[in-house]
């Protein structure tokens, strides 16, 4: 990429590496950036900066915030009694943004996968063990729903249960606004599996 | 955004104002960098404020480059007779990816849309002019078929032409590999007025 410059291809270099961005939109950013006002692309660079010098685990949930606490584990608004057990932070966004869950969550930072060398000891189990006390009524597994969260599921569902918690799974079903006609035959038969009565 | 934190939130709304990037992305995106080492994430924030720093126009072919004269327009190799004239520095990537191209360029930085409001003194066609010496042989236009492109090109072909250059515009036609069945009248139209004697 000598037709540009070092610097800009050098920019072009780092974007290309981010996960979802290819050399062409990499090409186009970084064009973007260094056509932007100083004061905007070094905003975004101050921001990059200051995010990853506070970046920490919440002591309890394990979630990515710059607190000791994160807001929803210092919040005393939220049900510390259920938490919800997510993948990742991600995750756990997706739910927030319904705005209709009220209780805690715990932030695997992964799931097991025997095929990528991800064991049990290599997410967040150990801390999720550690927070269910007697205060705890209900843990919530949402994980997704491949061979691996179901794996995951089953795995924490035998490691909680003993300690006398109730465990439950969000549904698996039809989505809302879909076409039976279109729907994949494992989903159909899981919500047919699921069934409520009405 | 409170459930994460004001600096991941923060890197987010930065993230999210870039082009193409949408919430989601930028979220994918900060949880990436913040759980990245230190010096992969600052080696990003370095390259960026590097690159806005230094970045500035070629004083003689007018794309984006550190130095006051870019790559070909300083490269003796490269023949400085033609001159291709393109919208941004991302077309230019784009002829200089063929590897086909001897010529030299001269970036535009926009093209003229009375729709947005960009006029021919927005962009840098008075460069184009001062370049056009005795010693150039040929401008190639090579511009999108957009009806913006195409009333720019017809404008620059008028403005140089007088100067006695010959003008040319790359072909317009049936993308190689294309189907007939599925391109549109206007390019069948194009293709068949500009075919060439075999």
């Amino acid at each position: 990429m000598d037709y540009f410059s070092s610097d800009i291809g050098n920019l072009i270099g780092e974007l290309a590496k981010l996960p979802g961005i290819g050399l062409k939109s990499a090409q186009r950013l970084a064009f973007y950036l260094v056509q932007q006002p100083q004061e905007r692309a070094l905003g975004l660079a101050d921001a990059l900066i200051k995010a990853r010098q506070t970046a920490r685990t919440c002591e309890c949930c394990c979630t990515l915030t710059d607190q000791p606490l994160c807001p929803i584990c210092a919040s005393p608004a939220r049900n510390h009694r259920v938490i919800m057990v997510v993948e990742n932070t991600r995750d756990l966004a997706a739910y927030e943004k319904t705005g209709k869950y009220e209780g805690v969550y715990h932030v695997l930072q992964g799931i097991i996968s025997p095929m990528l060398g991800i064991g049990p000891g290599d997410i967040k189990l150990k801390e999720l063990v550690a927070r269910v006390t007697d205060a705890v009524e209900e843990i919530i597994i949402a994980l997704n729903t491949s061979a691996e969260g179901d794996a995951t599921s089953v795995y924490i569902s035998k490691l909680v249960k003993p300690l006398g918690v109730k465990v439950s799974r969000i549904a698996s079903g039809i989505p809302v606004g879909g076409d039976l006609e279109y729907i994949d035959e494992l989903t159909l038969h899981r919500a047919l599996e699921g069934r409520m009565q009405m």
